[in-house]
């Protein structure tokens, strides 16, 4: 008789594999009841987890996988410091991954990482990313996984993560304190749930402080580039004479958009007012110094690691995962690039 | 009986197991004899190759590997980026490593390549890296290598470099022709060819124009970063008040001098001139904007990768390698750091 498999016991549950596997190891996201049926009938066939797959899955290979949208992105960049750090103090290799925001290659770039036994994955969302079956392939094969930063919130996993709705409501808002009245916004992509949030955050302070929302101010940035950021901020002066602040999702392009400004001759922040977001350092670098939001991508890294680590020493002690949800705390940095708020406020 | 070994073989050569195989194999760098001598006894001795390791050889993985000092290097950014670029038009995944400008993580990151059965490995050394046993492995175990950037001239195989003397004899050239005569140089640590040789160019510049040399006036930099640029600027200051000039070693390390010059109230070109070498985009966008050596990093990536693709092409025709170093072109681009050298000749 040929040793019963997974799937046929989630077929006649009429339940998926990915849900049949986490019963078996009482992940808390399987009802009860699930479970005790998922477990009584694997008992009735007898079914024994594949010998060879667990044999291979308990062999540590002490690596582990990342992948990262752009591995040369500054803000990613000091994630990859963060994890490198933190992997080698455990002894552990880091394999980065660039998936180039391509779901396609993030896919493939998830089955190498299953191929080559990597401990645990590492993984901040392509920007195409919707679907995430690709993720349960992980669960599924008993890999643990935590997301940073482009998280997917229905996947069930490990996260680390900034309040971005909050940041980007803080950066408005101080553009409002400093007097600006027609706040244009450089957002990312439609799809990252980080590009969505950060654009809720800026019209819920439009919408608090009761300056009207207008949508023809929001520009959706492609590839999040220097050069957008100097193309962007030439069109924006051509289609809005009287812009007089902007918020732009990441510093590399508020950097562009400053280049272009101060080719023009226009005056930051006496005619308009930047706030970034990241605190890259060359933010302080730039003339005028640029405002904004510090979002730390080293510590996000180190922390990213560090849960990861939690899991994987859960499943080689055979518990369930405990998975958690850190939020690391951003911080407003005021330079030059905006009026200071208390001045605004005489 | 048990089948003869290519050490055993090696042994009673008296020759080591590097050399025999790459006899086996046809490399340009064994002598007719020895080849003779080798082919002779493995047909003696009915040398048979391990069969196992053979398949598992001959298997594509379509994967390579990639060991850079940095991954958030500007530089070493782009030739990531070049590289991905022109694997994945021929359906290669890239798994970076960062060696951390660490010796003995190179060496377990070339093991684990090797584990993880990759196709063919790119290279740009550590800084600590003065041994280079661990290529040989790859040699041994018939996996394609190449080297780019930082690399070590006794290891035969491709490699794609620029002429860093050159480039860098231009550079101090062009700062003499500006009329600079105390000209300090920022350099990179002792090891590293690339960091030898842009020293030796900017000696002989200095030797060539009849501009006395003073070691005083070189500071050797540990990890090239902004911080050091600006930390030792104002050291060059304390010790040499008649400093007019410098050549720095990459442009990250001269943003952060112009940004302490910059905060000094020392003026650039009029107190002293700067020049930068690789070109980074940042440094058009600093204030003055720096002069500097172009590096093409993009193309440097391109070009090892279609080395190397040659080279997996020609392992799997079994034909023995052809081993090329490619030099590429670097430009000087005159900016505001520097008078324009047609200027001071008037």
């Amino acid at each position: 008789m040929k040793p019963v498999t997974l799937k046929q016991i989630a077929e006649t549950l009429g339940i998926s594999i990915t849900t049949a596997s986490k019963a078996l190891k009482d992940y808390p996201d399987v009802s009860k009841k699930t479970k005790r049926l998922v477990k009584e009938l694997a008992e009735t066939l007898n079914y024994k987890p594949n010998a060879f797959a667990v044999t291979l899955r308990t062999k540590e290979s002490k690596t582990i996988g990342l992948i990262v949208p752009e591995v040369v992105h500054h803000f990613f960049s000091s994630v990859i410091k963060g994890i490198i750090a933190q992997a080698e103090k455990k002894g552990y290799l880091v394999i980065i991954l660039q998936s180039n925001e391509s779901y396609e290659l993030e896919k493939k770039q998830i089955d190498l990482l299953l191929s080559k036994r990597v401990d645990g994955v590492l993984i901040s969302l392509a920007n195409g990313t919707g679907d995430f079956k690709h993720l349960n392939d992980l669960m599924v094969q008993d890999v643990p996984l935590v997301m940073f930063d482009k998280i997917a919130k229905i996947v069930n996993c490990s996260k680390v993560i900034i309040n971005d709705r909050k940041a980007a409501y803080t950066a408005t808002q101080h553009l409002i304190d400093n007097g600006c009245k027609r706040i244009a916004h450089f957002r990312g992509p439609l799809l990252p749930q980080n590009s969505i949030d950060r654009f809720l955050g800026y019209k819920q302070a439009l919408v608090d402080n009761n300056v009207p929302y207008d949508p023809s101010l929001v520009y959706i940035l492609d590839d999040m580039s220097f050069d957008e950021g100097k193309y962007f901020a030439e069109k924006l002066l051509k289609d809005h004479k009287d812009v007089d602040g902007i918020f732009i999702n990441t510093d590399l392009v508020a950097i562009g958009a400053i280049t272009k400004f101060n080719e023009m001759g226009i005056k930051i922040p006496d005619d308009i007012s930047i706030v970034g977001f990241s605190n890259w350092f060359m933010s302080s670098v730039i003339n005028p110094r640029l405002t904004t939001i510090d979002q730390p991508g080293y510590k996000m890294g180190k922390t990213a690691f560090k849960l990861l680590y939690k899991e994987i020493k859960k499943k080689k002690e055979n518990l369930p995962p405990n998975f958690k949800t850190v939020e690391l705390q951003t911080e407003l940095i005021i330079r030059e690039s905006t009026k200071q708020a208390s001045l605004s406020k005489t």
